[in-house]
């Protein structure tokens, strides 16, 4: 890296600064490149069309020789969703703990990728060695079993990323190592990254246990059938589920792959545990009196196609509502699925179930920590320099004033973009350079091939509908051979407004007479001519501003 | 209405049931018609490129002779919105409060409508008086001035519709009179129809004096230049921010069309109020020191046309953001609107700004009345029969049960849906029938001729995009005399991928010839044909399904 010193540790995001998802980081000292998460971004409404945004790999891909692994904190899909895309461009070592590596597991298979892959499952205690550097980790508590902060050990110093963190005091599983973080932070960090989600909410993140206790009273005062929705990966919530329904005599049904894969991986790894004969099968609910019934969902999020949506739709093969039932949103949504979850609450309330869901229940909390929880972490840490990552560029400002609250020095603290280069010396830090950054989009099989102007046509298309006027022309004897035909869609409702599309056919038809006359074979400046003489007819003849399309065959 | 009672009365609405938005109610004594509200609602992300959504006026326009007149609670685009469309069908007379007039003369004026519109202002003590029915009105507290709950007196007993509200008993203007619901509830109320907008949300809603004070501390401790960003018709909060502007010694410069508009006709009103010399041009800011400067500004919903969009994204004419510049967003992003807010909020940072927004701040209340104010509204009314109104179903469900505890028998509470018609009696209610009722989309200048195969068009065209597959056929031959060609839109990018493209050409090309030789002209039978030939191909190579469009010339 040329812009960095030699002895210099360089720390960089691919992704993961200014947005939440897509979270990419590397440390690099010389030759060795240590690489944290490799996440996906699920696309906002703009990209439209688009199934998932990945940074752009060229450094990675420029650099393979000097890469020594990709280490994971945990395992949500903006951790891990973009190792398929990753290995296929460089097949990187990987290390992550016992859930995320299942999860990663399952996620290679469905890519054909599992058998090449080189999957190495680590405990807290690991210590990965390399040359210069070295790997470990401190356990954390979130929102998923088995999430891990990472130390990277480098010349100038000590770099340590957080991942995903709340301080859960009484969580469901371990709690995080206090201990080991305050060793960290005596031994000395030179640069601490911190996630930065919830800089903006004040006080602690409610403990999941507290959750427990909202679920077990949910349990103790409904006789219908319980339908719980959730994200999968939250195998912590599905075992307090679990729980109270073996406590209140009820069986377990599954429905939603992703579900069915979480409580597999989880019952595998110890997390999910139940008495023999806890889970039926689905096609087994109606065999059992509603008071005994559980059924634990995918779908939390509004998403069109998963189960609860298409229970809330009447679609759902096996589920229908019936009076009594009273469906829980064990989640809250995000930002972007405010609308589609609101609908599916009303749509379940039409169905006649009754709906638990909101803050106010207590059904749900944060997994990642708030203010006060930030200001623990860069405590115990004390770090010299200081990154916030994994947020909004509001998020990340906001988390700059806290580490400053916490004696960081805002000289010493940097918020950064994707690319940028952060130089570390021992007691100096500078954004010295860029690497290549960006984000690539995945549509369909196609990984980077719908770029701006796609993504351009698609949003006219959407909004205002397309034109197309073809017409055959007899190049012998410039003479209009077939058409001008005006063909439209999502413009017009043709069949509607054929006085619309006559008149408009009437006006190219006159148009291009006159063209005829002229013998030119200009066909894009014919087709520009085509263009600016239908554009403003249909303008102010509907007041919109439809894609026109002018095709011209000659024959 | 044959489906009523010639002794009964009937409530029903067109808009405003299950949604929020297109409110438009009716009361109907036999031959007589009383219309309350007639509003819009701004489209959900799937009504691709709508701009507004109405309600079917058929029942209006069908009983047109007995309309007495459109009575307007206050001048809320989802209460007036829709007026310039109604009126286009039927010219009723309109009554409304002087701000709601104000509001609706400008929107007439826009669509040339104003000068054959029949506008009457009220007061609150008037009483519109028809041969068998007459209606009253009471003052309450929303987020405009001038707002009003409506009386409709009928045979069977009086009908009572609050329009939005909240309880503030602290308001910047005139409180809600209290003392004549009280009086209107002791006469005797058949029927309330109330607002459920915050009917999942407990306690009282702030008043707008603590927002006030919250302004005021702002405008105290900041230096440089304050932007305030708002709904601009909430003219009491305009006001507040312009007295905190003179306290502090500092100018006021407008931008954005209906902001302009709203300290227009608040000033007219009386409802702006302050000395001479206290506006200035937008032109003049810079003359004037950063804090002496105040700037009042439409784009609080990070509406991308509107002045703050412009001001964060640096393409503003007047305004840059300078360093020490505070932005106030006074206001909460309305659930569809919490991304582009988001990002609005990211780029005044990223922009320089500091940013003052979100609950904590105090710095924004809701218009509308929280659960013990719902409570209030219905322990003063006392209605034998109640019907929540203005809710998603959600909302109407949880008005509902806040009614039971307020003594009204959940037997008497009706949730209903547009369309639906409560038939009233002095003892009895039941629905007894429906009329129709529904969506009309306007786009552009059209009003209803967008349905629903142009939004699946549209739909299909935003996420896969188009292939258009076009063939000129010589018909005295049967042969191919020019293409097949094939076209792209929002599918992939062509430049890039000539390859398949031109693959997917051959396969037509191929097919084609076999077509040829059937000698057929069964275009629609060919049509099908080239798109079964091409789509599984580009399905298998991209995971996509654009929409195919075969075009076939016979020349």
């Amino acid at each position: 890296m040329k812009f960095v010193k030699n002895d210099q540790t360089a720390v960089f995001a691919l992704g993961g600064l200014g947005e939440i998802g897509k979270n990419t980081y590397a440390v690099q000292f010389q030759d060795e490149i240590i690489l944290i998460d490799a996440g996906i971004k699920f696309p906002e409404d703009e990209l439209l069309g688009i199934d998932y945004v990945i940074p752009d790999y060229t450094y990675i891909v420029q650099n393979q020789d000097k890469i020594k692994g990709l280490f994971v904190t945990h395992g949500h899909e903006d951790h891990i969703g973009g190792i398929p895309y990753l290995l296929r461009e460089v097949n990187v070592p990987i290390y992550a703990g016992p859930l995320a590596i299942g999860l990663i597991r399952n996620k290679l298979d469905e890519h054909g990728l599992l058998r090449s892959a080189k999957l190495t499952t680590i405990q807290e205690d690991d210590v990965i060695k390399f040359r210069k550097t070295s790997v470990s980790f401190f356990r954390t508590t979130h929102s998923i079993p088995d999430s891990y902060g990472i130390v990277v050990k480098t010349p100038p110093g000590n770099i340590v990323h957080t991942g995903d963190f709340k301080f859960d005091f009484t969580p469901v599983g371990e709690p995080a190592n206090l201990t080991r973080m305050a060793e960290i932070g005596k031994e000395g960090v030179l640069c601490l990254l911190s996630d930065s989600t919830n800089s903006e909410v004040p006080g602690f993140t409610m403990s999941e246990k507290v959750v427990g206790q909202s679920i077990d009273e949910v349990f103790s005062r409904v006789d219908g059938r319980l339908i719980f929705a959730t994200f999968a990966s939250n195998i912590y919530r599905l075992q307090q589920v679990v729980e109270s329904a073996v406590k209140y005599n009820r069986k377990v049904a599954v429905f939603g792959r992703s579900m069915e894969n979480a409580i597999n991986i989880g019952s595998e790894l110890g997390y999910i545990q139940a008495p023999k004969g806890t889970f039926i099968e689905g096609n087994q609910i109606n065999r059992y009196p509603a008071s005994e019934i559980t059924i634990l969902c995918t779908g939390s999020q509004g998403e069109t196609m998963a189960a609860l949506s298409r229970i809330a739709n009447g679609t759902h093969r096996q589920i229908q509502i019936i009076p009594g039932d009273t469906v829980v949103f064990s989640s809250s949504p995000i930002p972007g699925n405010t609308v589609s979850v609101s609908r599916t609450i009303n749509k379940l309330y039409r169905a006649g179930a009754d709906v638990i869901h909101g803050k106010l229940s207590n059904i749900h909390t944060s997994g990642h920590g708030s203010q006060e929880e930030q200001k623990l972490m860069l405590r115990l840490i004390k770090p010299k320099f200081f990154m916030p990552i994994h947020g909004e560029y509001r998020m990340l400002k906001e988390h700059i004033k806290l580490a400053e609250t916490c004696d960081v020095d805002p000289a010493n603290s940097f918020i950064m973009d994707n690319g940028d280069v952060l130089a570390l010396s021992k007691d100096q830090a500078t954004v010295s350079g860029k690497v290549p950054s960006g984000s690539i989009y995945v549509d369909g099989s196609g990984i980077g091939d719908i770029g701006n102007i796609v993504l351009r046509d698609r949003r006219i298309l959407s909004e205002e509908g397309l034109v197309i006027v073809v017409v055959s022309i007899n190049m012998k004897e410039f003479k209009i051979a077939a058409g001008p035909d005006i063909i439209s869609r999502g413009f017009v409702y043709m069949r509607e407004s054929e006085d619309l599309i006559n008149e408009a056919q009437k006006l190219v038809s006159t148009h291009l007479d006159k063209v005829m006359d002229r013998k030119t074979t200009q066909w894009s400046e014919i087709k520009n001519e085509i263009t600016d003489t239908i554009a403003p007819f249909l303008y102010e003849k509907t007041k919109r501003r439809p894609m026109v399309l002018p095709i011209i065959m000659e024959v």
